[in-house]
């Protein structure tokens, strides 16, 4: 149960079985930074490539494949002043026949916003004379991109996700939630970056308020756990992710996902997972822009059967 | 400003341009009533054929095409004791590979549940010994499928739905929502039924509970009004709604439509609205059973310009 | 066996119940005319509206819900000089980043064809300065839109397809075609139009070379044939039809329904149709463009197995 | 202009940046072998694990990023008598309402084919009880998977496809097919393997009939060529692949590629471009079963313009 710091100084646009730059263990917490997209830093200096450069990969003592990485987001702070957007609507995300008429630009428009990390809001800095004129939303701190060492060698493009993670691109990481992967190495190889003070669902302009940040997580291993896609959970609710494309895709995979969890974890059969799924579930659209788009499948913790039978997949005391 | 009842004793299982039941005006309420899904009214009696049997059409007078209806629903209570629901998931929800392996039943199978109007809350009745066991969910009754006669003398199945509205599944037209449709025909015949005392995001069972209700809504005529599909709102958010599969597209139609509506209500350009939605917009997936899936796409009402220089998108006091 | 002629002066832009303009028995052949999309006819005179205005319908003695309609495409001749289609691909087929930076013409451009129905060929008459030059393809006319009247009382678009058929765009029903739909009201109302003197794969401009056509086709009445979706036969192939969003839907129901034909006319088991198809199954992209598309799962008729022990799925000689 | 013959004993599960082994320049001719995809070579030993292993990679000398490698597919010869396929239809590709109802099997069974290389055709030989009883369908040798090593250090799973090409179960990357690949790193790295003596469209049953080859290519690099994706061309037709799910993302990138091609290597503006497509164009669905889908565009050479003004896209003579 050690506290430890890491300062990262190389960074890899690909989450994969690269060599880990620390070793920790179940318990331990790590108090690091992540760069932005870009690979600017604290300073807005590029030292990293573009592209959800990674910090890690962090090896966890004992994991195995099949066991299951929970990690505990325990602080999220971005720690410069000016943030960055892109200014545009994703011509995904639009009727096509309106994209060639209206839209148009061909250029990426860029925005800049000052974050108050005190006021925990993001104030629209630059352009400030466009029509939607001065603008603040709450700051919101996010984690865009983090997950584990995929199967068989694989080394995936911080661009999208999978199974093991990646660019899900979901405001719902944010402080105070448990994330779990499906381990598939050993040492499971945690990498994480692309910090965000604020994004809408979907990821639709392409970006949230890109930032650097100061992350503290913790991590636990469980051992055996029998999981396929990430999930976690909230002071609210049980989450599972989907990442693929289209959206009805990753929705089946979420959807499946909590059916298996619901019946390994809860102990409810198909029937019963139905009956509580069909009136209560609740999904959120994560990114509906990287090559593989994030759907969310969530239920309400209070509505679970109680207690769960199986430790680990539930938040300890 | 008139407050009328209408007992319907017709129901049509298409949205087209049939005889009306009565000429309302703008500003007139409508105190009325709908049967479930099956045709069961408020004895469970059979008296409408199956497949979301719509009471109606309303004639709105003075109503034309590019006029805006705006629906203000007042009052769903279901009006009987008991309600219905599939107890499976719909198979296209889930992973393909999953669906013949576990899966696998091969016949509906249903859950009746007890709706208690007064203490606002659905309990599982039927079956009891599965293993959710004990099961109370919060009422939150909702018109499952209503919307006006399409263009083109088209008569569409209340199974699926689209530019009209239709069979949008929406667990958000719930009582205290402005429901908003483009007007196709002179009197722009507003149909309404299908009944839920609940429902989960996206319709996943392929029911909410479903139930005859009685039903209470206002009428106001918006005249010249472009809008391509519904919206709406309700006390926090602003939504438009776009009904198609799959939900890539449904998300589509309705991002491009909050576009359009940002724009001619709100008075924002298209790079005003991308910094607005970016970091801000919400989806909700509605449907995800039906022949078109339904997305909402919601702004929070309190980050929009105020005040907005055309009224007719927002409530009036 | 009567052959008729019928000379159409009323059109419908939806396929529906409407009156029959003419009743047909069981080996009847039926000689008529076609306006093309805009509602142009033979004089490029508009003499419908446009949307694919269809003639008919023509009821079919005797036919009732759950028997095939069996209509031989016997001829499609154009009857005017010149056709014309649109000279833009359509957004929805390109990437949807690719659109705004480099198409972005916003406005419909079209083309004008010379139509040789003795050299059996078709030549781009305007523009004739484009960077493609002269040139020439070859006529293989086609029927964009035609089918059935649908269930429950609708009245479905012909901009669109379904169960019933509708606008397919399927260049492959063309002359010497069988195509085969299913019944739903009695009389089965038979539609037809939207003429095409060529078209590539997928109509991915919109359109394909529209133009007025005379027709002559005949029609079979199968009793008690169990089928959900279109399909027919040529002289080499045998072939379903799926009409849905997105293509890989579209692809699951002919896929579906070719297992179901392989099955009910064929006999062939799950396992037998599973070898079959999985080495020499055939996909055609028919339209990637209307409401809904198509795809076409057709088998070579030499692959069957023979004789087929039940007739009306296949060519009487 | 050598011929060098390679023997494979290392195989990969992913196309990256592995150690080169062998190096072959422009004009070189290749002998070699590739095994299954369950890793059984010509004598049906397991010598590689299961999933698509790879022969190579090759480093093509003077290859650099931005260049065009073109490979030309001389001789695929299945090495041994007996291939194998699944004998079952994915799930993915039936209605899902369908696959839990009917299908349902649950474990994957597998087929026994029989390759005659002189007769050049291939038999079922087990089961021969089953419904479709004798049968025998033409040998056409193909391969699977093949493609470079992708950008940015990605090692991407031979289970999967991109912009490198990979596995996409193409039944048209036969013998006489040059296929063309953009290159993204030093030496190109090219890798092959997933022999198939025959395969239907759309690998819809999850396999071809796999088997070992014996393979000859020829590699010939042609400097500095625009290209996303693959593509390619045989006698008749020039062609581009798009590899994504769902289907109608992968014939965007395939229908966006050839218009960049048209433009590029044929001096096609966007409209003339359209124009020829429009009327013209033709598509295979080549896979619709593994994680990306695969979409042939395809242009007859003989519509196209001549000469064309830029050599590299076309075969030499």
């Amino acid at each position: 149960m050690n506290t430890v710091r890491f300062e990262p100084n190389t960074y890899h646009l690909t989450i994969g079985s690269h060599p880990p730059v620390m070793e920790i263990g179940d318990g331990d917490t790590v108090i690091t930074s992540i760069v932005d997209a870009h690979g600017l830093d604290a300073n807005e200096r590029p030292v990293a490539p573009r592209g959800n450069p990674m910090t890690g990969p962090f090896f966890i003592r004992d994991a195995e494949p099949g066991d299951c990485l929970e990690v505990s987001i325990e602080q999220i702070r971005p720690n410069r002043e000016f943030g960055w957007s892109r200014s545009t609507i994703a011509p995904g995300v639009l009727d096509p026949d309106f994209v060639g008429n209206v839209v148009g630009t061909g250029t990426a428009q860029y925005a800049r916003w000052r974050v108050d990390v005190k006021q925990r809001n993001v104030t629209l800095a630059d352009p400030v004379d466009t029509s939607i004129g001065a603008h603040t939303v709450a700051m919101r701190p996010m984690i865009g991109c983090f997950g584990v060492a995929p199967a068989f060698g694989q080394a995936i493009s911080t661009a999208t996700s999978a199974e093991h993670g990646g660019n899900m691109d979901y405001r719902g990481f944010t402080e105070g939630v448990i994330a779990r992967f499906p381990i598939f190495v050993p040492g499971a190889l945690f990498f994480l970056g692309d910090g965000h003070a604020a994004q809408g669902d979907g990821e639709i302009a392409g970006t949230g308020v890109e930032i650097s940040c100061d992350v503290t997580f913790g991590v636990r291993l469980r051992k055996n756990v029998p999981m396929r896609w990430p999930g976690g959970e909230n002071a609210t609710h049980l989450f599972t992710v989907g990442n693929a494309r289209p959206l009805d895709q990753a929705l089946q995979h979420a959807t499946t996902e909590m059916l298996f969890l619901l019946g390994s974890a809860y102990g409810l059969d198909e029937r019963g997972a139905a009956i509580l799924l069909g009136q209560s579930v609740e999904y959120d659209i994560a990114n509906v822009f990287d090559p593989a788009y994030t759907v969310v499948c969530k239920v309400r913790k209070e509505l679970l059967p109680s207690p769960p039978p199986q430790p680990g997949y539930t938040r300890t005391s």
